[in-house]
């Protein structure tokens, strides 16, 4: 069918696109202590030739500036910029938050040919945007240039990993696309999205329509399965631009890609869940429909006390039940059962844990990542999402946010 | 009206009932270290004549075995005694659970005549009871007695202090009766029932069929109202004993105190939330409708990252306004307000704090208690629900829960 190559340095892979970051003084501390770096706190996506664009944006009420900004393009608009800034959402600030973006945009035009560009901003919520700081940051970029590392940084907010993923995709025909993408994400991770930002782009010749569906499928099967805390934030943006400068094209390489790509990602998001140890699949099966099987998986990965179980190692499949239970779909405790990876922990033949079985959960759940299974018994219907647990870290991280 | 004195020492202040606890060597540790006392873990409420009864148990579907084995009673049935056990929640423990509490109950019969005595049960979830262990508490309680205390203290689990509350109501005719009630709950409180336990004894004359709805209402009033962390326990009881004995009733007054009752020990509930520190109402009004003003305040009192907040103390209204967009409900951010006690925090006249109001709330957030006021600005419905914040304390009492 075709090959798959994973790729080093992320958005310096595909054909046609710069990338840059600086920072303008909104960051003032090290992302990381020990490195030191001052990191970018202003950073830009540019294609030498126009791009389509599709885009899946939070279903928060409450939509930040930039993809109010975003809406105000026709619905079929291409672009070649796109500009990101951290250390404020740029959220809750009205009409002026539009007006601000507006002004940055006009400038950038007097320094540099833009096509329609696009703004994302990630940070707290509430404040006008540093429009005189963010202009500065048009002496200090390096548009002609591609620097992947320095970007994905830059987007970074309470992350404690930078996050790339590029694959090289040669079909059958000799022929080959690149496809790269940069995140951010950490905390407020939900389905329905989260505070998240994802920068994919590729030269494939992908169609408009296509980029459009397969977006919202691979969306559906990657971000929108996990959670770090059940909230949903103003901001969460996923943007696909295709400058189609390699000509070639296959929508089944093209949307097996994405998934994997956008799989990985939300993997690395929920692997830097906001304190988080444990990566933990929660795969519901033997519901009656998907939607139930769904409500209850979700309700797996959001629960508190599932998740403060998992950080304490604690093999309490009474909470898994309790949970399913509370989700209120269809079940029945003599129909379900419960599985640790491969290890049996629950069934109306035993009910109670035996030691043996006790000790082999304890060895499964200090592992860095396992799965849930609960067979509710009844149907053919599942869905599988990802969580992690919930630690001290946590806490410490979002009570101190601002300071 | 009528006239409300609150009285010390809980049950023993309503004429024909008994209480008492023991320990059986279930509750290994004493509750609080440092008084060191043995307290028990299986505990009775008993009248001397038959008690109409009306209860309210968990919207979970997996109902734990003792209620199970009350639904086995019909409809209109009367008892005169409540069996209580701490530690082991004989939840998930299919028919066996059910036959366990049969067994329990015919050698009570044996000891002590009883009418269809109810068992009620808090622990763990997934364990066959200790039956040999609970029965053996028959030949040490003294059924002939009444001990608030140690009964209130015998069904606590993660509870750091007992819950007791009792009034005396005197009507304008002079004639008067008496209200009192037990309660233990402290995590897994949510919205829609909790791990909690609540038992209210009364001497008035109230009718079966005001016993029903008056609880029903005080019940949606009170502890369908707070949230520590959105988890739904198996067990959760509500129940209300009836044993007529002073003859004396007032609909309004009954109806009244009831609802003032709950509420105090809702609110004791929460203050004792796993690891609280502030108790926060959530008042959110001016929503188009009550099911939305209801959506937003448990929204509310459920997230993360505002509990998070309270925790940090941080005047952070961005996660609060996040909040309500992210749940769904009609709102806009040019007609919310936000309000922190008398506090103006956000309007779409000003949206950015400033550091005169930043201050002054940094001086609201220190309070044990606050409120929270979200006006949608939209409609006449308002809803209020009351939450905690979530400290690095929850994560440890429930990552240690079993150990």
């Amino acid at each position: 069918m075709f090959k798959i190559t994973p790729l080093d340095n992320g958005l310096e892979n595909v054909e046609g696109f710069f990338c840059g970051a600086t920072n303008v003084g909104m960051r003032t501390k090290p992302i990381n202590p020990e490195t030191g770096s001052a990191d970018g706190d202003v950073s830009f996506i540019r294609s030498t030739t126009p791009c389509d664009i599709a885009a899946v944006f939070t279903s928060n009420t409450f939509q930040a500036a930039p993809i109010k900004h975003f809406k105000q393009y026709p619905k079929h608009f291409q672009t070649d910029f796109i500009l990101i800034n951290a250390k404020n959402a740029n959220a809750m600030t009205g009409e002026k938050g539009v007006e601000d973006i507006k002004t940055i945009m006009t400038v950038l035009s007097n320094k540099l040919a833009v096509l329609n560009p696009v703004m994302s901003s990630t940070g707290v919520i509430g404040y006008r945007l540093p429009v005189d700081k963010i202009v500065s940051a048009f002496d200090a970029l390096a548009f002609d240039t591609a620097n992947s590392q320095q970007t994905a940084r830059a987007i970074m907010t309470t992350d404690a990993f930078k996050k790339e993923v590029a694959y090289k995709v040669e079909l059958d025909d000799g022929t080959s696309f690149s496809i790269a993408a940069i995140c951010k994400g950490a905390g407020m991770i939900n389905p329905a999205m989260a505070t998240m930002l994802c920068f994919i782009i590729t030269d494939a010749a992908v169609p408009k329509e296509d980029m459009d569906t397969l977006l919202l499928d691979a969306t559906e099967g990657s971000f929108n399965r996990i959670s770090v805390d059940g909230d949903t934030s103003t901001n969460d943006t996923v943007m696909l631009l295709a400058n189609k400068q390699s000509g070639v094209y296959n929508k089944a390489a093209f949307g097996e890609v994405l998934n994997k790509l956008m799989f990985e990602l939300a993997m690395l998001v929920l692997k830097d869940g906001e304190g988080a140890n444990k990566l933990v699949a929660f795969e519901v099966k033997g519901a009656l429909s998907q939607e139930e099987a769904k409500k209850a998986s979700m309700a797996l990965s959001n629960s508190l006390l599932v998740k403060t179980a998992l950080f304490g190692e604690d093999p309490n499949w009474g909470r898994i039940a309790s949970t399913i239970g509370a989700s209120g779909i269809t079940c029945d405790d003599a129909t379900l059962t419960i599985h640790y990876d491969d290890l049996l922990i629950y069934s109306n033949a035993f009910r109670e844990l035996d030691k043996a079985r006790e000790e082999r959960a304890y060895v499964i759940m200090k592992q860095p990542s396992f799965k849930v299974t609960c067979d509710i018994g009844l149907g053919n219907e599942s869905y599988t999402s990802y969580g992690c647990d919930l630690s001290y870290e946590y806490v410490k991280i979002n009570a101190e946010y601002r300071t």
